[in-house]
């Protein structure tokens, strides 16, 4: 054997048990969440075949697929998204609509890796196909309001838009059918690359001035929200697609209402664009303003992405959760506290003519439904205790030969400094109330 | 858009929510078995550096891994068991040691697909590092006996044999040490092509008949278990190797009545060779008699794979469950109700001017815990129905105009065919009582 370099490729990473245990936190919250409004768990594979995916993200979206060939010569994919394999499986198969699944997994990207933005990363997605209504919309944001509650999050802000308004916009200020889709994709970066450049490259792809000034003007209103559609909805009152989309905004609202949505928590941003090319009515993100760390969801209607799969539109809104920066929030803002191991009792070795001893009370213990490890080397008793308090273990068992004689065992409460002698018959339940006691 | 062909690639599945709800009742089940066991969490990348996988799995094994160069022309691979990433790790970071660690995550392998043989599927993997002890590899072997025990196994058998006393049996018919590893490799056949084949195999690799007889007889003892164990003790008196893998066996039993496993779930079998190459001492492969379908579980000693990654050897042992197996078992033997929805309850969408009422209901049920799932469209309360009926969601709610003006709703118990009218403020309530009734 060679000398093998230790190491990852860049943009994947390695999650240690105190990092794992956290994420998989925080995925079981949002995948109850999903399941409490009903949308079912389903699965994809990550490898597709790459025509699968190919000329759905858009030309740079289709730069970072991971492709390569199998050895029977097939073009694979790794999948980019969830949506896009949703959209395949609802052309496949005959599902009783409206149909809600949630799919929580990895995806893959050959993107630049940097700071909160990797190359192997998680999505959470919970998407209704099958029904036109705008409560379905509102489901989806209700849905991602709700799993930020109950992570944790209570400022942040869902801004919502439509793309039948934005096409309004841009019909008023000159754009033109054919132009509309270019148009946007140069818009959707100005939260990142801010309005000027936008407008730099707008003016180098031939859009006048007048063209960009003037939608650009309607877009961006610093009063936002409710002000600001209804401004929009008597300048553009010749305009029946932003009358559709705003009228579809107007109801999204009063659903959220019926589902106990703050309407502090959501707010009409004229300027949010989207990217992604599928989009077709309502658009969402949320994004939070402390730290600021671009959007922590998004999502919107995409009634047409099924048909590139059936032949036959199948309406469709959803929601992504982004898993990593979601964390990356989490933990900066101190959200959850560290739980960096899952182990609540630690029985320890006291020689070598006792582990019998140890383990028959680890299995006693396991059986009551208390996570128990057993020390596993025959070490001295006091770094076997370092081991727990490394772990961060908050109970420590120690059964010596004196205990064993007299049908006892050492408890020591790792946190407290104390310790206890319960007899074996009171074990379990004792240590049942010391766990209640110490969680409180 | 040209024509997109519906398929996805041979030896991946899709998961549609019924079947993927039982997938995730197993693994939740699984995990918890393991966590209770004090195992942590634990995630490492799909794809790796193509070096770090290869040279591991022997030469047919290295065949299978899934291999590309990424656009930086760097040679990726993708994960092919959970054993080779967690012995990166363990060579990558400083961890405290004994480490328990599990993970449950898709391993890709560019097999030929057939019945029960994918070319993603899944694993769930537990291994202790850092132990030389045997109780250890009990503890390894008493968390597959609970997790299979948890998920409602009975009739099962976990065959345990060990490399030392193989290699014993081996040296005592006349196998050199060099020919060792190449001898058991075809050993391992014989579960699949019978001993016939294998002894053919050997003899075409110029083992002696009377190696290949002598060998064979000391493996293939149809009394197995305690009394073929005692037998090779007195048959193999003068060769060390045997004699210390007798008792590491013998150890692993009295650890393994400590921690509460059946005697009859658990068998020497001296037959048992496992192709693996990075297998040091003990084995162990569990076996459903009925239906017969292979093996479920597999595991072992491997106390020098961490060492062909940090140059110093660390001890370790686990166990592998294979999820796609078991899952077909519990299927074929209908182990598990059928849930084939996380919803508790659908409420319906009377008329469009009662949408909102009806948001508002499942918003309060979904508030207290309740699964609930909203029609979203505008049909026929009939179609609304049969929805429900097909998708086996339990308890349907009905707001129409009377019901709104006096403040109630009416409940249908899908499989009782009974239906009451309940106010609103007992909804929360009387829906909680009838889900507890209806699951007894």
């Amino acid at each position: 054997m060679g000398k093998i370099t230790l190491q990852i490729l860049k943009g994947t990473r390695d999650f240690l048990p105190a990092q794992f245990i956290l994420r998989k936190k925080v995925i079981e919250i949002i995948a109850g969440t999903f399941e409490r409004f009903g949308f079912e768990p389903m699965e994809t594979p990550a490898m597709e075949y790459a025509e699968t995916l190919e000329g759905k993200y858009g030309e740079e979206g289709d730069r970072l697929i991971y492709k390569f060939e199998d050895r029977g010569g097939r073009k694979v994919a790794l999948r980019y998204d969830l949506t896009v394999p949703l959209a395949r499986t609802m052309a496949m198969y005959q599902v009783e609509k409206p149909f809600r699944r949630y799919q929580i997994a990895p995806v893959w990207r050959a993107d630049k890796p940097q700071k909160g933005r990797f190359r192997e990363f998680w999505q959470c997605d919970a998407d209704i196909v099958g029904s036109r209504e705008l409560c379905a919309d509102a489901e989806v944001l209700a849905v991602t309001y709700c799993a930020l509650k109950n992570l944790g999050f209570n400022e942040f802000t869902i801004r919502i838009n439509n793309r039948k308004l934005l096409n309004g916009m841009a019909l008023y200020g000159g754009v033109t059918e054919k132009e509309m889709s270019g148009f946007f994709r140069i818009i959707d970066k100005a939260e990142k690359a801010g309005w000027d450049d936008v407008k730099k490259e707008l003016a180098s792809k031939n859009f006048s001035e007048e063209t960009i000034d003037k939608t650009i003007a309607l877009m961006v209103d610093d009063t936002q929200g409710a002000t600001a559609l209804s401004r929009l909805k008597t300048t553009l009152a010749g305009i029946p697609s932003a009358q559709e989309g705003i009228a579809e905004l107007e109801e999204i609202q009063r659903c959220l209402v019926n589902l106990g949505v703050e309407q502090r928590n959501v707010l009409f941003d004229g300027s949010l664009a989207r990217g992604l090319d599928y989009y077709t009515g309502p658009i969402f993100e949320t994004i939070i303003e402390k730290p600021r760390i671009g959007s922590i969801s998004g999502g919107g209607r995409f009634d047409s992405l099924i048909g590139m799969f059936s032949g036959k539109d199948v309406p469709a809104t959803g929601t992504s959760l982004g898993l990593e920066r979601i964390i990356t929030v989490m933990e900066e803002l101190a959200m959850v506290p560290m739980t960096p191991t899952v182990s609540q009792v630690l029985v320890t070795m006291f020689a070598r003519c006792l582990f019998g001893e140890s383990l028959t009370v680890a299995s006693e213990l396991r059986s009551a439904g208390i996570s128990t490890e057993v020390y596993l080397n025959d070490d001295k008793l006091k770094k076997q205790l370092d081991y727990a308090n490394k772990k961060k273990i908050p109970l420590v068992l120690i059964i010596g030969p004196d205990e064993k004689e007299r049908g006892e065992v050492v408890v020591k409460d790792m946190e407290q400094k104390t310790q206890v002698t319960i007899s074996r018959q009171e074990l379990v339940n004792k240590i049942k109330a010391m766990m209640l006691a110490g969680s409180q």
